[in-house]
This record gives C-alpha cells, structure tokens and sequence, in this order.
C-alpha cells in the first residue's frame, strides 16, 4: 500500500483528466482546484456528449448541487460508461434528504452507477445510510460537523455504507472520515473559514476525483491524499489571511494558492492522518 | 420600529437560509456574499424541486439575469409557495424593458408572486412602472444612475411602484432609493468601482433576502440594512485597494471580504441613510 | 489601417456591449474581464430573447464550452440576427474535436453562421482545419501550444482556415498567431501560469469581442489589440505574483486587475507583435 501523500506527486506527473459533471455554483472553483492540483478539468453535462468525455477522462466527479431533469440523465449516462471503462467514479450528493428530487436522483444514481467514492457531509452520509440525522438528536447545524463526541458513531455509518455500496466513503468535517472495508481513518486537518466560503466540499470531491484519475487503484490512499490536502491547503490559506486582511473573499483565492503551491513533502509533514 | 443597522447581527445570529433562483454568471458571487453577510445560501432551480427547497429557507431571491423558459417556471412555482408559506421574495428584474421574454417573464411573476421586496436600477424600475426611461431623455449609461438630480423623480416613481405592487421598491445608482408606504428612504454609500464588477446588483438583492430572512416583518429596514451594508462594504473595499494594487480583479475579492469583516458599529457608524 | 493597440483607448471610450452565449465555467471571468477591458457584458443564451439581446450589443461572442442542445439552437438564431444586423460575431470552438456534439455542433455553427473572428489552440483550430493534430505527431499536450518549432506549420494552418471561412483566424499558445488574407501576425506576449487557470482563452474570446465591438470594420487589429492585451495583463499579473505569494487562484484575480489597469502607452511599449 502506497504513502498516500506520494499520490500527490502522481497528480502533478500524469495530470489526469478529471469529467465534472456539477454545479453552476462552485464549478469555477472546482476546475481550478483541478488545475491547482496539477490535473485537468472537463465540465460537460450534455446527455448527447458526456459518453465521449467521459472515454477522455481518467476519473468522472458526479455533484448533484444544482441537478435537473435534464443533468440527471446525462450523469446516469456518464456513470454507467465510466463503470464499463473502468473509470473510478465519485459522488458528491450535495443535499442528500433535503428534497425528494434530490433523493430520488441519488436512488438512481446508486442503482445503476458503482461508485469509487462517496463523499458527503455528515447528514448527506447519513441519509444515504437510511438514518436520519434528526432522529440521532443532531440539529440541522452540527449535523454538517464531526467531532470528537460524534466521532465513534459517524465512522460506524461511514463504515456501514462503504459495506452496502462497495465505495470508499468520505464523511467531511471538522474532523473528516475515510472508511472502507481495509479499515477507518480520520483527517484532522482543515480550518473553520473552509465553511464559510462555497465550494469548499464540492473542491474536495473534485479533488478526490483527481487523485483516483492518477492512481485509481488505490481509492482509500487517493482519498486521504485528496482529503488532507484540502485540510493543509485551508489551514496555509488561513495563516495567510493575517496578511491579508482577514475576509472570506480573499481566503477563497488563498485556498486555491495553498493548493497550487503545495509540495509533497509539506503534505507530510503537515497532514494529520490517523488509522482506526 | 427597530434601527436598521442591528439587523446585521440578526442575521448573523439566525443565519437564515436564503433560496436563490439566480444568474449563472454572479451565482458564485452570491452564495459567497450571502454566507460572508452570515447568511446561508442554497441555489436551486428545478421545477420539481424548488418547492421543497423554499420549503427550508427563510427568504426567496428572484433573478432573471439568465432566465429560460425552464427557470421561468420554477421561479412562479417558488414564488407561489413562498407566498402560500409567508417566506418573503425578493425580485431582481435584470434587464427588464431589454428582451420581450424578460418582459412577458416579468408579467407573469408580478401577477402571480406577491413580492417582499422588487429592487432594480432606475431603468428596471422604470419599465416596471410603465415608464421608458429614455422618454424622460436619459440616456442608457445615466439611466443606471440615480444621482441628486434625478431623485425626486426617481423616489415618485419608486414610490408608485411600491403602492401600486405592496413591495419595499430598491432603486440601486449612485445613491440608493429605498421606498414604501411607510416612506422614502435615501442610502448614499457605495463607491464606483462597483459598478466595474459584474454581480453587485445581484449580490445587493441577495443581501436583501438575507436581511429579510432574517426580518422578515420589517421589510423596509432589511432593506436599508442590506442597502447601506453593500455600500459600506463597498467603501471600505476602496479603502483597501490600495495595498492590493487598485485593479477590478482584486476588488470583487475586497468586496466580499469587506461584507465578511462588517461589523454592526461600523455599520451604524458609516451607513449614510435619510429619510424623505 | 489603424495601429491595433489604439483600439484599447476605443474600448474604454465607446464601452462596447458584447453579447456571449458561453459555458457556465468560466462565464464570471468573462463579464468581470469585458468589464476590465471597459465593455459591457451581457449574458444571455435563451432562445427566446437572443435575437434581442444581440440587438442591443455591437458583438456577438459564441463559445461552446459547455454547449447543450438548448444552447446549441440559440448560437445558430443569434449568430444569423448578428449576421443580418452586420454585428461581428467571434467562434470559440472550446473542444473541437472532442466530442461528436461539439464537431456537429461546430459544423452547423460553420455552415449557417459568418464569423469575423475564429480562435482556438492548434488542437481546436487543426480540427476545423481538417487536420488531425495527432496525425501530425503531436501530443495532447504539445497540442495545444504553438512554439517557434511548429509556427511555420500552425501559421499555414491558420492561413488556409482564414481563406475558407473568411474569418480572421486566431491561434493561442506560447505564441499566438492571427492569420488574415491581409497577413499573418505573431504575438509574442503572455505567461504559463495563464495556462493554469481555467478561462484564460474564454476571456480572450471575450476580449477579441470587447475589440471587435469597438472596431468592427478592423478585425485584425482588433484581434492583435485583444490578444497582445491579454498577453500583457498575464506579464503583468506574474509579476504581481511575487506581492501576492504566488498562487493560481490569486493569479486569476490579478489577470483581472492587470487589464483593468492597462492603458494604451504600456500596451504598444510591451506588445510584441510581428508581421509575417
């Protein structure tokens, strides 16, 4: 099993082709995170060509944040063609249990897509898990978070859905989980102004996609590259606000800088990656 | 009545959920204006998904920036339930008077949605009052442009349109009009620059549903607080364009930055608001 | 024939309204950028209202990023009303060759629509061209880039695709080429870091419209005027950098900043324009 911070190395020497088939939100933001990571966005969303990008990408990124009738179709599409290909697949099913359409999408998409990943934050997990973060007495505001108390029943769950889907799944937060069937580990890097900018799950989700499109045998290994590297970027961008004055706009850039400027060895050392 | 200014920490206390039907030019620029303004954004725009959307929001804000016949119809939908639900709706008319379907589009939302708040710039607001601003000899570049010239006749004309549709009527320029039953309010903060950005009149009217989130029953001073904090944030991001060179690039940046770090003293300090 | 770079000053004075119907990737950037320049966007790819919206703009500017079938059919309507109203109209062939939809898509838009002004990589434009960049032994990579060991070839290239379509035909990479039946030019200007953002080309189609929209009967210097701006705002954002940190994401904001702040004296000092 390879160093998982050595994938980020991989990314930069083989930039991969990463398919985006996204939000109209944060999609700016994902292909230059892409490109900030070394890889190489294509965001297309049309039924009649998602086929061909997707034989032109080495990973396809699923993000359901501003889905419609007509995306749905064409991510379906594009899924079941990267699973005959051999393409790792990620999802990112923004508001999972937040609107029917949005569920019935996701009943969709895991019925006839095999996903590599499935990342999502806390209540999405939760929902696709079929447990209702409400019903755990996690209000609408902690349910986005992980912590320390919430940690031991949240990697059950993560754990529980990467038995049923076969996928890694990745729960986001302030501290993240990465959990399949070779084991749990948890990320704890990141800073709290990764919140209150858009896009920052999205930007992880296509990050991920960019480490499995350069090595997409190693899904967990790709994820905790992906996820600790988002972690230490926000953590760089952060410390680099003092200059900066301080606001969210300016951290928005500063995060995709910290990206671009991060280096292996930095990642390393830096990145807070526990197994169990 | 309460003092408009201490809606800021309201918002920042409740962070309401605000539902846009916006653009996809300045979506990015919204979301990230409404979470620095304390606010939580979803952007969602399907027919069949819009309802259960507003259904968790606070406030709906309708921008037809980029309208198709697809949006079109969600935003009635949206609108309808909303009102069926008391959650207030804002209207950005962009373009209104400039394409025939923005027109028919406009007519229909004015006769099927009861909105909270329509806010415009003086030429928007002209042709939703049935008055061609060029017939008043304005010439295009100075009709976006409320100066102290004009105001008397662009206050009447907001005040009209207020009587005539029951909603708080924004007329955004040089200086800012706020007009209702209840009066006619002057905002004179802001700085050019601007209007050398695309999306700071989307970003005002997603203040706006921000602030009425938040306020839902005072209308008018949401107004006067998502008005005067735009134009505050606005002034300040100038003031800080000097360490960071002085270019539009950068000042979208300082925009949101300023909003982020935009506190209720400073506000009520600043904030440059008449009555009459 | 005027000296290209005085139509920058043209831009600013005459504030060109420029229509685009492009793909919601990079659609901010180019508003934001149009805007630097000292033209007026406008954003609008419905078929219902383009043969409006393109009424009101003095250029049309049609890139296919992330085409659909909705956006493919209001190209074709708005590119024939810009034709009959004598409106310049700029081809971005994002992808060609990519994807059936985009090489069917392209063929409609070549057949029914007569573009003044075609810009592309030398993968885009070779495909247009009928010629395969890879039957050419060129990489994916290399592709995309024209350097002064394939510049004979891609300035051929362009030269034959200017005398069957009659456009101007304009090929970005480390060097850029524009190719007219009246000459070929070299522009020598620009930074790789423009290729590690997203948009860098879309905002140079977009530029090359801000131009042709102020010069409409001098489509070549409009594009050396477009292109040379746009190199030199890269020059000019990389030396920035070295204030800023460093990173692509600030790199984008200060693109930006550099052709909101270009002036007519430092273009023509820094643009490296040849003829031949």
């Amino acid at each position: 099993m390879r160093f998982f911070a050595d994938i980020l190395d991989t990314v930069r020497r083989r930039g991969p082709v990463v398919h985006c088939i996204t939000n109209y939100v944060t999609v700016n933001d994902c292909a230059n995170m892409i490109l900030a990571a070394g890889g190489s966005p294509i965001m297309a969303d049309d039924i009649a060509e998602v086929e061909d990008v997707v034989t032109l990408a080495q990973a396809l990124v699923i993000n359901i944040g501003t889905l419609n009738s007509r995306t749905v179709e064409a991510m379906l599409v594009a899924g079941r063609r990267a699973n005959s290909l051999g393409r790792p697949v990620v999802l990112d099913p923004v508001g999972a249990g937040a609107t029917a359409l949005r569920n019935s999408a996701l009943q969709s998409l895991l019925r006839e897509v095999r996903f590599a990943v499935i990342k999502g934050n806390i209540s999405e997990i939760g929902f696709l898990a079929g447990e209702d973060a409400r019903a755990r007495g996690v209000d609408a505001e902690d349910a986005s978070l992980v912590t320390e108390g919430s940690l031991k029943g949240a990697s059950d769950m993560a754990r529980r859905l990467s038995d049923s889907t076969g996928a890694v799944v990745v729960i986001s937060g302030a501290i993240d989980i990465v959990a399949h069937a070779q084991g749990v580990w948890t990320v704890r890097n990141g800073h709290p102004l990764m919140a209150r900018i858009t896009g920052s799950g999205c930007m992880s989700a296509a990050i991920i996609g960019c480490c499995l499109g350069a090595a997409p045998d190693e899904a967990p290994q790709a994820c905790l590259c992906a996820v600790s590297s988002m972690g230490v970027a926000g953590e760089v961008a952060a410390e680099n606000m003092v200059c900066a004055g301080g606001g969210t706009g300016s951290y928005r850039s500063l995060l995709i800088d910290a990206m671009s400027m991060l280096d292996g060895p930095t990642l390393t050392c830096r990145a807070d990656v526990k197994n169990g």
